[in-house]
């Protein structure tokens, strides 16, 4: 297959799915995006990817031309190229989508957690190259993880390492709608956690608040940054107690693999320093001394727009039968 | 080196340390046991290790027959050769320990975190043979892990990698008195956290125990234990209080590198159902649907009088370079 040159890459978040056509070299040659959510069933959902993809497979020179699709979704699962319950899609259960895919593309199909497949990212092209050990956490609408250690992503067992998101930091905490669960880092650290933080602290607090002005719906980190910068004390703390949580989760997962560095990654990194300085300092606070001054909190400096297409279309180059 | 067949493992605990010589089959030939505590320098504890040593190696047959010695500590790094700031030995700041007993024994020493050695022992002849995923913890004076995932063991980027013990379960909850930090695994499922939590329970509570008998010093999961199997309820309770924290942590442990299994080892693991049945349902509970009834939690099936040993020597065939 050595002539084939170009990769397709797709992420699959709760809201959205990127899409694109990736050269080896990292280029994003073409990309788009559609709906996620509005999809309640699988099938129409790979249908207008399909249709979406096979424009810009036009574009690129025709189907010839691409070695494979990669995939990155949560509970995305590289074994069995099913996701698996995943609390923030619109399809429940187990869903058999390198196989649907595959079918409708005529083309290998490799699956993985978007986290693991942005971490892969990191590991080629972005801020993670030449590390053997570091942990990619993506903050979106979930907050998802992938792990790398010895040079190897961890898959576990069974394909679903890496959802460090679902870890439990606030026992008793904020409920999950999607799990169930209580004080998981996801509830807290997610656009929605951001989100719900914004509507406790308004409705505890009596102070004053540029957030006040601003709709329920669009209370979310970019809206709360931009409050921040205007010296909202509300804003302010929203983003304190959001990186508190953040980095009592970092320092959990640095006790856990001590790695190099933690590249974080999403909507919630635009605010700089605003939220990474309350996450260092509760994250080395946590840590026991041996841990300390030495983990890098890193923000992935891949362009938003082809950051997570990147790191799917890396899973076909990484994928060694390819 | 082929003519050498015995090796000599050593196990550094907060309170003893056991020493004896193994075969490569994982027979313990001759083993011993000293303080640890009492040695408040580093030097004299080698020198009273190293007589002890002696007598033993010279029924083995003399020091020609030793491969070389392998040692489990906490908080021993893999890659320096140092224990690095242990808060529950005596020995402060960063100690050379393999360079030091190299001198001291003329053999080639490879050290790594006790919890790691334990693993190397359950992976070669206990309950993880065969295994490529999984997770050791172990309950002593401490809490310590060793984390295999791909075949490997993770010693992350500086060898200290593994320090379970030591994540935050509990924010803002019982201090540790060795790291100071609130609310770790180690505070509560440690032989301390055990007696911590007794002395908690009957102070809070008025009901009669068996264990308001029991001299503080002599409150450990044994005695507690032993209350518990005549129905008390007090030591019921404080099994079904440490087995809730403990599955809390281990389910957070599974979200993040998804094991096969968890293999728990020493002193709390006697208590056997009291201990076990709330842990695993407290992991259970935790756990998001994709994790659930898949992950096994085994009790280490080595000798407790060897398992240490074991592991300890079992780094020193490990160590491809003998």
């Amino acid at each position: 297959m050595s002539g084939k040159k170009i990769a397709i890459g797709i992420d699959i978040g709760g809201t959205g799915t990127k899409y694109g056509i990736v050269d080896r070299d990292g280029n994003v040659l073409f990309s788009g995006e559609m709906s996620t959510k509005k999809h309640k069933e699988i099938e129409p959902y790979i249908d207008e990817l399909y249709v979406h993809l096979l424009e810009l497979i036009d574009k690129a020179g025709g189907i010839d031309q691409i070695i494979g699709v990669g995939v990155g979704a949560p509970n995305g699962n590289f074994y069995s190229g099913t996701i698996e319950y995943a609390p923030n899609l619109p399809w429940k259960g187990i869903i058999p989508l390198a196989k649907l895919m595959s079918e409708k593309f005529k083309l290998p199909v490799t699956l993985t957690n978007d986290a693991n497949a942005a971490a892969i990212g990191e590991m080629m092209y972005g801020a993670a190259k030449g590390m053997k050990d570091f942990i990619m956490i993506t903050l979106g609408t979930g907050v998802g993880s992938g792990i790398v250690a010895n040079g190897q992503l961890i898959y576990g067992h069974d394909g679903f390492a890496g959802e460090l998101g679902h870890t439990i930091v606030i026992p008793d905490g904020r409920i999950h709608e999607g799990t169930g669960k209580r004080g998981s880092l996801e509830s807290y650290a997610s656009a929605t956690g951001v989100r719900l933080t914004s509507l406790e602290l308004l409705e505890k607090s009596k102070e004053d608040s540029l957030l006040r002005n601003i709709s329920k719906e669009d209370l979310d980190s970019k809206t709360v940054y931009n409050a921040a910068i205007k010296g909202d004390k509300l804003a302010l703390e929203i983003f304190e107690y959001t990186g508190k949580i953040l980095g009592l989760a970092l320092a959990n997962a640095v006790m856990f693999s001590s790695p190099e560095a933690i590249i974080l990654f999403g909507g919630l990194t635009k605010a700089g320093d605003l939220i990474l300085k309350p996450t260092r300092k509760s994250m080395e606070d946590s840590l026991i001394q041996v841990f300390q001054d030495k983990v890098k909190i890193l923000i992935s400096h891949l362009k938003e727009s082809d950051a997570a297409i990147l790191g799917a279309s890396a899973l076909v180059w990484e994928n060694k039968s390819n």
